[in-house]
């Protein structure tokens, strides 16, 4: 791979994930492997316009595969956002002589890398990170396969005290927009509902659903909602609405929150990182940018940052059919 | 052991614990072990007075040394409270052939006990078994190590995100009236400050603190608070409080509730069930009568359950030395 | 859905692996969805030529997505791989009314599955579980994600003592015929070298390859081995071999065992296991036989069960390549 | 707290244990605490006599209280057994300013530090660590408890899989020469039968046991041996002398190795290690020496190296008449 990339940044955006440390474990491993040099930069593109690099080399990256958070850490920048903030960050990298970038994130952090890569012809390839699996071109965003073994763990638990006492628990997981967590999760810890941000329920159904479930002689029930729910009642409210509504049910709220990010990444995670630091190196290397790794039936492609920026993840509604059989 | 005790009824009564399976699994061997009957009692005192019994043998208790929650489920009884409704359910015990009872659950359920055993000179044993270890005469309760493990394993997953992005966490981890939770996984967590009921830090303090922690290099902070904090704020209100006061930090808010009292539990706590449980049943049989279990020194003790009731378990005031050293 | 199917009969065969207690519960529930009847089989062939049954409902398989195991139990059964035996097991299956038979095993499972089908015209359909992975028409078996998840936990603690010592470890993982689990546990486990049956990397390379590893400044090591490596050679007589050749090396081994088939299930296989039931016994009642269901690009397909037997499930290559780079 | 010493080592000897990191941290911490100054010793008494040194302070040790092994490394030395060694490791410890040391590890490494003390009149103290739990004046050692938690963890695996198939497993743990890791790991586990150093139930009462055991309807069975149990049969033997005897039974055997060492320790011998390690650096302070941190009825208490070394940690003989009961 002869190439004119001869120094490589690679930095982590936006909210972290499971896997972020594998990521870069991987392409500094493989910039090393192919002989190119390779430059941590910290907290994304703050760091980027405030020149906070650091060489890395096979060794830095050691016992940092089953970490979970990211070593470079992170952060959401405002400055990069405009034209000035830009040309800093490029004249930094310059100086640096940094070639090409690998940015691990999500949607926002690939839009700025587009535009970066658009203004100033910037070598740029991302890594989807992030635990909502929210990003197209992708079957699996990394952290995504760590969240669900995080969120069906701590429900395994809710579902114990809930057994004990025949109670309702409404526990919310993450994902504004998009309810993949909320789905598979869900179906994982045998939900005997899921409310997603794609589908509207409807608070009717929900309780037909949940008197269903008494009758049918089930001693405790789960009901796994995304940030997001369609119905757009919070957890809080939800109880609620059914405490007043169904007076048979003592009911609980549990909010999983931030621990869904942390965690060592499960070995699907692991995996995956070390494929797609792998692919993004030496696509940089081939002279491919402003595309994003993905994996698709098993296999890495890459997609065109714009599409994967514009395109939208759909769940998959044969999971909802599941859903609704399992809770039989 | 001779004695005039045939059998004998087990019963899980208010907040489940981890463990509660496994001292249910010993009362049962234990009784077969002596060739004595053993019945398990759903739901409690609510179970005694509806009759809710179940026969039990050494088969019975196969496979759950290592469940959370309780089979034998539990609840919070109000009729017990009367003379009517233990009246009841001293006719169903009769009913039942059941001569001694073994009582796994807090301060509430022994009260119950207590009772119930001056009225009807009725052969009373406790085990003590809640997450909280707010029990006098026992240097632990059952649940209370597994519950430890469970909370500083989501705030290991906590700092992952908390370090990645630099921000400050404030944990609310279970206690209402004492800190043993709070103050023991905030060390094992390595937290900054540790809010518990049995001391008032003052918030100008914890603004102090986490100054002179942002001083002194560190790039993320972590704050456990019990439920029952002595200031008196909740975690949503010391956050306000916190951005309000010191602007150079993102604050974000964590709620564990109700998954610490799930999970299997932890070997100590399997250990610990199953030494009370023997302890239990031999000490019955042995003819003793209103005495709680405990663990003293690592060894079996019997507590009169008045003193276990009326008596306050007291934090170790060394570990909140050892807490601000460790946070230095 | 009309069809003649009025019963149909679950079992699990060959050795156990995660998730096929939340497909039996799957099973289960969509029989019940479809007002379908169900029978559990246990202990595999053995128990239909017994007539082990139990009606099941969908009552009968709560609290079971989340255990490892099976509740069925498992066998493997000489009786069944004769005429007589298939006989005897033809007719209790007559006499219990039961129409169809869902299968959850391996390939000798479903090779047995596959004769009995074709003597008796009686409709069998397949759901591959199996740790392996080793089944050729589904891109993963139940309970080989679990597996990985399992192995590089196992690994994570090997490597805290490897690496305080500066050891080199051995570490056999299962995998008789196939490395699919060595080599993406070794990937996770960030493992120097993986040696698979697949691929002879013959002693010589791995010699070199860990003094490589030495001199670049590695403290401590990790090869992971797959129990039918194509070296030939097990983990013991590695060892002996690498510390004649190489003695810098302080070696220890490490053989992780049965534990790998065991444990709660990743929310992966839940989900996994959630699906194949479900498209299992929707095709049995769509007239489909003789075929096993799998995974392709997050799709449920069918496979005829005599490819799936004849097939061989193949490694990744892309793999291979990965690993060698991380080992830089 | 005015002393003479003003510059502390710590090292870690021998086997590595979980909970070593944290007792570093707390070490470095409290000197920091009292403004004395802490140096890192690598790879234990071969690092003292290297000079191999490193300058500590409290953000030295961050993000480590929850990481198994030793960020010191660890190491058996051969050269500081002899009058030689231990004086050029009284030198450079001299040239390098170091007033005092802890020692964190086993007896082995206990007796270096007292013969060190006597040749020289160097401050030194003890901090127990090793999970074995095998050391006199200490209830419990770091990375005890952590390892009860591996191994019943890894048992619940095995017990998936052997109640599926109605299997005798026997389980190895560690444990040569005190079983105390296998008759608490053997309860939490629900072992059928525990074979320690201790005691010698003989392969007579072994066999007994086990065919009661099926007796009684059990269909599957653990049987937990420590490494140094005193029938004197390792774990491939029992399984040979089982099979020939006893031929109902389907024998496996699992070694748990050195996993048992590695992990994130417990909150527990996390607590345990900070409070070990404040007691250790003001003990030495206070002009305390050659003394061992220990833990004694809840409470930090101090034991003279010389017993430790030469007294002998015993089982509680009440465990064993629990386990007797539990596999009633």
């Amino acid at each position: 791979m002869s190439n004119s990339i001869k120094k490589i940044g690679v930095m982590t955006s936006g909210g972290d994930s499971p896997g972020m440390n594998a990521a870069i474990r991987s392409v500094v491993r493989t910039c090393a492997y192919h002989n190119v040099k390779c430059v941590g930069i910290y907290r994304g593109y703050e760091g980027v316009m405030d020149g906070d690099f650091k060489d890395m080399d096979a060794r830095s990256v050691k016992d940092i595969v089953n970490k979970g958070g990211t070593i470079l850490k992170s952060a959401r920048s405002k400055d990069f956002r405009t034209p000035e903030g830009r040309k800093i960050a490029h004249q930094k990298l310059k100086n640096a002589g940094v070639d090409a970038l690998v940015v691990i994130g999500g949607d926002g952090s690939f839009n700025g890398g587009l535009i970066f890569n658009q203004e100033f012809d910037f070598p740029v390839i991302g890594i989807p990170g992030t635990i909502d699996n929210d990003i197209f071109g992708t079957s699996h965003t990394l952290g995504f396969d760590t969240a669900l073994n995080t969120v069906v763990e701590c429900i395994d638990k809710i579902r114990d005290t809930a057994s004990s006492h025949n109670r309702l628990f409404f526990v919310e997981v993450m994902g504004r927009d998009v309810g993949h967590i909320a789905l598979n999760a869900g179906i994982g810890a045998g939900a005997e509902e899921i409310l997603i941000p794609e589908e509207n329920l409807g608070l009717e159904r929900l309780l037909e659903s949940l008197q269903r479930s008494k009758r049918s002689g089930k001693s405790s029930s789960i009901v796994v909602v995304a940030e997001g729910d369609k119905i757009g009642k919070n957890v809080f409210e939800l109880k609620d609405y059914v405490e007043t509504n169904l007076d048979e049910y003592d009911v609980r709220v549990s909010v999983l929150g931030h621990m869904q990010r942390g965690g060592p990444p499960s070995c699907f995670d692991r995996v995956l990182a070390s494929r797609m630091g792998v692919k993004a190196v030496e696509s940089l290397l081939e002279g491919k940018s402003s595309v994003m790794v993905g994996l698709s039936d098993g296999k890495m492609i890459l997609t065109p940052l714009e599409q994967a920026v514009k395109g939208k993840s759909q769940i998959n509604r044969e999971l909802l059919r599941v859903s609704e059989i399992m809770s039989t």
